[in-house]
């Protein structure tokens, strides 16, 4: 197989409706438009049922990929992954990361470089999101993402990005057969199904260890490298494989870690560390200059505590659990990195142990 | 003058309704309840306008301490400074600090110590909030709490800690000849004028340089050692200065430290280090058993960018600004400290710079 | 039986903290503090989890009772039934109505007049709590309240308020074998439970008919003369049953009716109408003098459709539907009555149709 | 002047991203989409700094038109003034009015009929916004208007529709010489001159009373007849007047009055009869099917009380007074319509006396 190159650029997106920090990348030149296979976004919504920021988004980003590859908004979506996921809580920046690949020359540098692999399900109907077809839509789009990206062996995948198919809200309304009875329910079992897909194609779980369980039930089963997310735009599962190989050339290198609870940010410098970049308590600007994407996938933990303290995340009616959430993560992440960008988001459903998450994050080498 | 003893005891209180935690203290005899002389309770609500919590808890442990002292609620809070903030907002605890002193034996240990002064102004009318004539209380009361705890040098003052005076909402609608005309405002100027009495009974801002200003308009002005919260249940500026002074005995001390920006992680690491809890990257359990009190007074930082990066707290019309900074702050912090428990506080105005902190921490020593 | 007289008063209550305004009831010699029964108050808070609102009130009013009977607050409590509901959305006002009832000169005025009648079950264990042993103890309060009214025919009860016990949220981590998993599950099958008892009682619905049917399982069965709410404040259902019979005595009466949906404003000009106060299309100052008590009970319509309108009140993530609803129905009652006040309350489990609500009023006789 | 006709219509929109309502009015041949004028829309974000429902529903409006008029989205915003207003609270439902003019046969019927006319005020640079270049822009397009509606006498004006300009949040960073240092100052400043720039147009305030006044200080002086809206995406005063006359066909009609607070039932219902739907009390199915636009412009009462009686709606910290406004609002006109539409708009500046408001209805005649 051919040499390849993988990339991912971070912009700015201040606004959800102004994609034209994108677009400067490709005016600039420093990305062909022809290249980009995934889009990752954050907007400053809620991130919750009435979240419109992220469609706003969606479109404001198709309409410059379809400007520039001269096709329509309809053709992008089907040819990138868009992913956006709301809640900029706190000091957290709206932004997106851009995945792109090519051919590369061969060389004979044999350090592992990160590699991209990518599928799709085909399209699930509303009855069988959150239920058992569901998962093993997303176990085979894992396999065929893992086959994509020429990583032989699923250890080599660092982080899984998944975008899973819920029914938009009115079209509830009517439907019968449903996983659950209302979105908030969908959403739960959708991530989960997926989660346990992806779990089982990197052999995190076994395959037959699934059978017996109740979606949800186990709640410590899973995998650690995975983020999903539910989206109303699509009715497929689409899988991005995220790892490190050899038969992949460039700069860019991806770790991945499980945070124990929320105040895990040891977890978090060893994983920096890991990657070349010791905080020494935090990134120096230099180092920080060669963090590119920081994607987040935790909950706040089950119950009213968190270390023994008391804590109300859930018990606040005015402000959702999962704001909170990403609030004190962004605060306790830039603690670390210096940075305030962090794809974080929250449903980790069989993605991390309860009150714990999965960390990733890519950077340039040295 | 005959030797003394400070101590700060930390109390978990999970909800505002019930103060049992701060009378086990004195159950277990723990603590004298002669001996307190300041309680600082974060509470559970918004921290904002509405924020009934604050009341439910002050009088929650006013019962419990005139139960044991065998006074009314009355004369509880004519004797000891209540001081309540909301907002425990992420992973945030709401717990008590209970400040009390007593009397010492003698001792040839010089190691300074923990040092607690009080005084409290006259009656302020309410036209004289958040003027000359409170910034002028302010002064005086904290030239009167360095002498009470005997702190000749206001260098030896590590923190000023002070409640102002605002007017129930309620009692604004007749009044007149105010100095804002809502009650966000004169929590503004309030706070404003409390800290710039501070800083010129500190010596970090001359008296003389004061005149020439009008409150606010010079937001670089201040000191770096104060927390200056309003509140409706008391006329008078309170105030209690924390410092160390080989005059005081005991194992407890006290530091404090300006952060430049919220993700400023290695000041607090800073000052964690100067306390004798070096953080690497995080305090162990062994070290937080130390760690007492934290104390922060911060805002967002004005406009639209930390670090150049784009932040939303000021444009969520859904969250107030103060809520997300809480949040994310003790993110920060507790990825640092590896505990949920400060007593976090907006409104900064001349206690920090723009965007910065001031940050006190209370430790046993080891 | 000697003839008794009941009465009811409304009584501002901005601010929670504050029971001045029933002090000052007591001052004029308006109401003798040892006749009162019962009192309802409409608080500033969400009305959800964490209002902590309700229990300020309690206090506040509890400690005015206690000064003005000379018990303790805790005896106030066991004395008097004491129902706070937080909310007061929109143009809705916080207050109070005061319950009270004394024995009466013998007349020979044979107009039904305002009956009260109070009883209270065993205190529940928390198991029992949304089960049908709570639904039974609720059935027998309220036939032990309506003896307690003297009304043979529970014909002769317009309405039923009920008080039911919910498990403070604290006391919930260590519970097993409850009713459900979290606070807001048992809070909606603690007030179906009570809901279905008073049904039974009332004859609404035969008792027989209930234990074929898991408590929620059949939204359309229940009674339209209730109002449920629940409380932490106490492990006993309270009951209160309001009713108009010729053995009392005084110018007040009761009414109610039932609101086939948010937008039924004929039903409650046709209620008024009945009770003397005919709104031509609004009750005029004077009418309004005469209105002394509106309570409502009522939920959103379930889906996001009002007469085949689409509205967000589920599917908003910063607002809770509850708050949504009482600010609509604030409106929705004040274009008819002209006034603000309304003890209106979410959580209307088989105290109405769907979508539907249950509405009281008390006026004075003209 | 040939005769010209002019309708309106009503269509549900429940999602911002889709449009397919607006679409379906032009597929059933129900209205030429070369015809329409204007399109006002209701959206369920929270009508304040961040909803960003606006403008994904400004796209999807636009697209629809764009593909039916053959032109793009850009020309579509040049050619169709598109207004649209978040803040579906309660019972309100999002929707769009779609305004449309075309010529029509001459007719001896003298009856007047729905007048609508349009101008457009140049691009104002940001310093002009909330001064009074916009003020007198503002009056020279209503002026544009009237003639543009051949109304000769501003009597004829039942409503003004204006839609003016706020710089983008993003735009305020590096911006100087504006007219406030925030968005919020801005939006008030900006559509208090346009408010007054109308009233001077139609005659309400004579134009010379206005040169000595700040905007904004004589809050009780400006029109009655107009909805002033804030929009960052048109640096141009757009204003659409609408009205009745003989000149002009058809079986629509428009009229407007004042409330004088929150609860003027009343007053509804008095413009309803007026304008042949009588209430009694609530419009009946048939007559709901003539009405066809409910207009409001208002804001919740200065201070803290309505008829004498508390409001929280400026205390509320967690959800804004306007949310709260649009509420109970919603309740009350529906509780004299029976209908859930109402284009309803906070920020009345000079467009309703304090804690009062502005109503337009547009009906089919019977």
């Amino acid at each position: 197989m051919a040499m390849r190159t993988a990339s991912v650029h971070r912009v700015a997106m201040p606004d959800p409706g102004d994609a034209s920090g994108l677009d400067g990348l490709f005016a600039a030149g420093l990305l062909d438009p022809a290249a980009v296979v995934c889009i990752m976004g954050k907007t400053p919504g809620n991130g919750l049922t009435n979240d419109h920021t992220r469609e706003l988004a969606a479109r404001s980003v198709a309409a410059v990929l379809a400007a520039r590859l001269g096709i329509d908004a309809d053709a992008v979506r089907a040819r990138v992954m868009l992913l956006f996921s709301g809640g900029t809580e706190g000091l957290l920046a709206p932004h997106l990361l851009v995945f792109a690949r090519a051919a590369a020359m061969a060389t004979n540098d044999r350090t592992p470089s990160l590699a991209i692999g990518l599928a799709r399900s085909r399209a699930l109907a509303p009855p069988e999101i959150g239920r058992t077809a569901q998962l093993e839509a997303a176990l085979a789009a894992t396999r065929a993402a893992l086959a994509d990206a020429a990583l032989e062996d699923p250890a080599q995948a660092a982080w899984v990005q998944v975008k899973c198919p819920i029914p938009a809200p009115t079209a509830l309304a009517g439907a019968s057969g449903l996983a659950a009875p209302d979105v908030a329910g969908i959403k739960h079992l959708s991530r989960a199904a997926c989660a346990l897909g992806v779990a089982a194609a990197l052999g995190d779980v076994p395959r037959a260890a699934l059978d017996a369980v109740a979606l949800g039930a186990r709640p410590d089963l899973g995998t650690r490298r995975a983020c999903v997310t539910a989206a109303i735009d699509s009715p497929c599962v689409e899988v991005m494989v995220l790892g490190n190989s050899a038969s992949w050339a460039g700069d860019t290198t991806i770790g991945s870690t499980a945070l124990a609870d929320m105040l895990d940010a040891p977890a978090v410098a060893a994983l920096l560390a890991r990657l070349g970049l010791p905080a020494a308590p935090q990134l120096t600007e230099a180092q920080r200059a060669r963090l590119i994407g920081v994607i987040l996938k935790g909950d706040p933990p089950p119950g009213d505590r968190l270390r023994g303290a008391r804590h109300v995340m859930h018990d606040d009616s005015d402000i959702h659990a999962f704001r909170h959430y990403r609030a004190a993560m962004g605060g306790m992440l830039g603690a670390v990195t210096g940075d305030c960008h962090v794809y974080l988001s929250g449903g980790a459903e069989h993605q991390a142990a309860p009150g714990g998450a999965a960390l990733a994050v890519i950077v340039r080498r040295g």
